[in-house]
Parts: C-alpha cells; structure tokens; sequence
C-alpha cells in the first residue's frame, strides 16, 4: 500500500463526545454560558481533535511550502518569478510577513523548496525537497506528471509525520508567484462553478490582466480536461507543487490527530483537495482567515469552515495560519485557566 | 477650568500626514501593497495618533471598571447583583476571562471599584475609587446626580493621566451586573433610535425577560428624560458609574495622545458620550471587536469604526479589548520588522 494510501486509511473521525465534555468544563466557568463565543468553539474543536480534556499547545509549526509556475510565463501575476526565489530567501532570513506574525505568536516556520525553479546552495533552515523545477505552464498541458503530485503530497506527509507529537499544532503556507492561477482552476474544478467566480485580482492586477486571467485559467481547464473526482489528477493537471505538498501536510496531520490551521486561499485549495480524498479531514481544520480572494468562501463553504476573521489580507506565506494559531490558543488557555464558579465563589445565573 | 473641560480643550486632532509616511513605509516591505489589510491599517493609524513613525507598544494596560446598577432589581438580568462583587475579587485572583486574555498579550489589568454597591477591604491590586455606592434604579429616577456623573468621568481622567506615557497603549472594560440595560438607554437617546432596536440579551435571558427589559429601558428614559445634546446629562440620568469612568478614561488618553482600544457594547457606550462630548475622539478610538449585542453596530456606525473581529463574544471585561491589542501589536511589528524590497533584494512588482 502506498504512503497516500496508508495515510488516508489510518484517518479517523473526530470523537464528537469530546466536543460536548469540553463544554462542560467551559460551563463551569465564571462568565456567563457561550460568552466567549468563538474562542469557545476553538477550545472545544481542540479538545475533540486531539481527544485530550486537558489541552495544551506545545508547540507550533507553520510550513511554507514555496514552489513556481509555468503558467506565470502567461503575465498572470504582477510580480516577477524570481520573486519566488527571493522570498525563500527573506524567509529564511526572517524579514518577511509570516517570520513577523509567527514571532508574535510564538510559532516556528519551516520553509520547504518544493518547486521552486531555482538550484538553491544549502541552507540552514532551508528544507529541500523539491519535486519539480516549477510546474509546466497549465494553459498548454498539465502542471506535472501524476508520479510528481503524489510525490509532491509525500512531501507533505512525511513532514507531518517527520513533526507530528502530541500538543502540537500545525500551521500551513506557501509562496508562488503566480499560485492563485492554479488555485482557482482546483476551485473550479472542484466546485463546478465558472472560472469566473472563482477568480480574484491575486497580488493585485488590473481589470484586463484580470479578464486575461480568467481566460488563461479557462484554457488551462479545457486543455488539461482535470477529472473532478481524482483530487490527484486535478493536482498533476491543474495544480502546483506547493499546493500538493499542502494536501499531503493536512494529510498527514489528520492521520495523526494534529489539528491544522489552514492559511487562505492557496492553502485552502491543498486542504480541499485533502478533504476529497477523505471527507473526515474537514473536522481537523481551522480556517484562519477569509481571504480577500474570491473562491476562498467557495472553499470555505464545501470544507464547513467559519473563517475566525476577516482582516482584508491576501498575503498568503501563513500569514493568516498565524493569527489563527493565536486565537485557538487564547480559547485553550481560556479553558485551562480560567476559574470555576464553584472555586471562584461566584453566583451561577439563571440559564 | 474644571478637569473635564480641561481635558476636551486639550485634545487635538490626529495629524493625518502621519498616515501617509506610515503607508510609505508599508508599501516598500516585501509584500504586495496592502496586502495585509488591516494590520496595515492598524500600524498606520498608531503611526499617526502616536505621531511617532517609529512606533513601539511599551506596555499595554487594560482598565476594567466595576459598579452596581439599581435597574439590576428590576429582574433585566440572568445573574444576581452580587455577582459584581463576586467578579472583582476574581479580577483580583486572576481568574477571569479578561486575567487570562491578558496574559495572552502580555496586558496588565487595573480593576476599578468606581461604583460597586460593596465595601472591599483593602486589597492588593484594586483602585478604590467609588464614586457611588451603585447607581439608582433608572426605571424610577437618575442613576446618579449631575456632580457624581462628572466624578466618574474625573476618576477615569485622573487614571488615563496617572498612566499615560509615550508607548503605551490602553484598553477599556467594565463589569456591572444590568449594564447592558443603562448602556441601551444611552444608544436609544443619542442615536434616537427605537429601544427595541438597540436592545440586546445581555449575559442570557429569554423572550419574555427581553420584552420586560425593553418596557424598563423604554421607562427610565420617559421617567428620567435625558437631553440627546448633554451627554453629561444621559450620563447621569440613565448611564453608570463604570460607564462614566470609560468615558473619561477615553478622553484623558486621548488628551494625552494615547491609543484605545474599545472593548464591547458598554465599552463602546463610553466612548460614544466621550465622541459627543468632543469630535476627535473618535480618531483615537481602535474599536476591537463585535459584540452579539444589538445595538453595538449602532454605535460603532457613529463612531466610524468597523471592529476588528467578529468572535460572537458577549462577556465584556476587556475581553475583546485584549485581542484587539494582540492585532495592533501585530501591525506594528509587521512595520518595524519586516524587510524591505531593497534590503531584502525582492523585485518590486508593477502596481
């Protein structure tokens, strides 16, 4: 049996009976039932998925899968590729946005090559594990061969595996100059819906590069003919290497019992491709942030996520993974912290 | 000149050139322009109330304000009156909502008696300033008398003057079993909105105890009818003590040029009589988040403020306060830290 194959097997449901012991506890503390909103329900989703009623976060780890593409040869972003490369190595140096918001919350990033179009020298901090050289151009043929998307979400798994402990949580990013092209031709694919509504302005282009877009991603879809319900097929044809290395993190995650925070629009794409390969994946996920990209509520809405907020940012990296990782823990810490009525001495209310 | 006409004369208006060098700097950090939407927006209007474009948070202190309601014996709430004084001596033991959200983000809480119906021993770590010993049931007279209400606006100006220092940044919170109920009132009078609509559950309470909560709301401001343009005046006649204190711990930070963070419902009831009482205020305001509570989305529409986040909480304290904290802090480090295109040797893109 394969690593994919093993993987998907070895995932189980969520044990909702965690979830309704959780709200006992939180009952009992001193404010009124519900009060904390949100902050509750990412206690309880915590307790659940990791079945332990007395959580904690030892430690937190957000991968950054960075890959290029072809399809950028098509004018689809406003940034150049090598754009790419020079983020892995801002990444590394820690000056970009997803090293800023993971100090804020104390959490590490692990930057993974595996795409990018670039022989990188060794370095620290640097995992390699490149599946392709950037992917081929998706308007003229597929992304890569089938043997590479699943390598690709190898990658992903072993990772998962390679970090997974109890306590642990996870956090997923990217960087790809042009993977918002990729991502919406998954989401179309993937929900049936036009090209067009599931399409956004990426790193910020203009009306015609958008109507471009949109039409580069049609092509992409007709040449490639994707089979909606061969999640790996979609990933070879249509996808990218980061993307499927995603898919293989969540995964991985899952199997373990390692709750996910899934970054936005590019990141939601890996995990929805997960979540087609093995629907339980969705009780494993936090959706982090609703991202300014059209498509991603399209996602949102098949995984059954509520993003925790909506911040206006199309970033990417694991920017929003960050924010979220903060928020799940201040709802643990919330559950594990605060008093009780009864050892606080507090009236109970009439509800 | 008395403390409180002091303070409105010195309050100045935020100088909006510092926006545009803060944008400046944010546009030429390795990122796509905005792309980290509101932590953009965070950072910036810091930048320009702070007046400093080399922003930094020294210390962040959470003010939450504790006093009694007589409109609490009307039955408007789930829990007993003593449930406040039971709350502080949780304030001061740390086992609160609002002790362990700070904690999260490194905040101190200042407990504030300013009007709990209970005489506290002398403890560590509570601010005795009770300007009366809870307020008159609204449904029958005034909460206080024109002199008390200014007390309590003086009480939350002497604070935000004791406290203000360059870097550091404030937020607001209260407790007071009933409060939702003075704090309907005084949207219903300065928004001249129905109560029905500006009424909300409060801690929990059924249909039957919400129509009984609207008639009293609807009788303290027939009984006691505040003028809409005296906000000293609504204060007195149907608001509260903890109320007061916002209200002046609003306007004695933002004399000082001191940042604040406005927490929920009540919280935001503050500082709405703060921006009646002077205009500029509402420049300084960060509003954190949305409360569940009917009647918050009223106000912050006055006040020009879209909350941060949207977490379905309802417990005030300073909860959100804190959270809304933690993102500004995130958009400050996100400016101070990250790299630019030149250092970090990123080509810039075409917008």
């Amino acid at each position: 049996m394969s690593l994919v194959e093993k993987t998907l097997e070895s995932i189980k449901p969520v044990d909702s009976t965690f979830l309704e012991r959780a709200q006992k506890r939180l009952d009992n503390l001193t404010k009124p039932r519900g009060s904390l909103g949100r902050l509750e329900e990412f206690a309880r989703r915590y307790v659940a998925i990791t079945r332990n009623t007395t959580p904690v976060i030892e430690r937190k780890v957000i991968f950054t899968f960075a890959g290029d593409h072809g399809v950028a040869d098509e004018g689809v972003s406003a940034y150049p590729k090598e754009v790419t490369r020079q983020m892995v190595y801002n990444f590394l140096n820690g000056g970009a946005g997803i090293n800023v918001l993971a100090r804020c919350v104390g959490a590490e990033v692990v930057v993974v090559d595996i795409g990018v179009d670039y022989d990188f020298e060794d370095m620290d901090g640097l995992v390699s594990k490149k599946v392709v050289r950037g992917t081929g151009n998706i308007r003229k043929g597929p992304a890569m061969t089938r043997e590479q998307a699943i390598r690709c979400m190898e990658v992903g798994i072993e990772l998962a595996q390679e970090y997974a402990k109890p306590g642990y949580i996870f956090g997923t990013g990217e960087m790809g100059i042009a993977n918002t092209t990729p991502s919406s031709a998954i989401v179309a694919v993937l929900s049936g819906k036009p090209v067009r509504e599931v399409t956004g302005r990426g790193t910020g282009i203009d009306e015609d590069a958008f109507e471009h877009k949109v039409k580069v991603i049609e092509d992409a879809i007709r040449v490639n003919n994707p089979r909606a319900d061969d999640p790996v097929d979609v990933l070879s044809k249509v996808g990218g290497a980061e993307i499927g290395g995603i898919c293989g993190l969540v995964l991985g995650a899952v199997a373990s019992g390692i709750p996910v925070v899934v970054d936005g629009f590019i990141s939601t794409a890996g995990a929805l491709l997960a979540m087609k390969m093995k629907p339980e994946v969705k009780d494993y996920l936090f959706a982090s942030h609703n991202s300014v990209e059209r498509g991603h509520s399209v996602m949102l809405n098949i995984l059954r996520q509520k993003p925790f907020v909506d911040l206006e940012m199309r970033l990417g990296e694991g920017t929003g993974s960050a924010l979220g990782i903060f928020l799940i823990e201040a709802g643990i810490r919330i559950y594990n912290e605060m008093a009780t009525f009864k050892d606080a001495g507090v009236s109970e209310g009439k509800d």
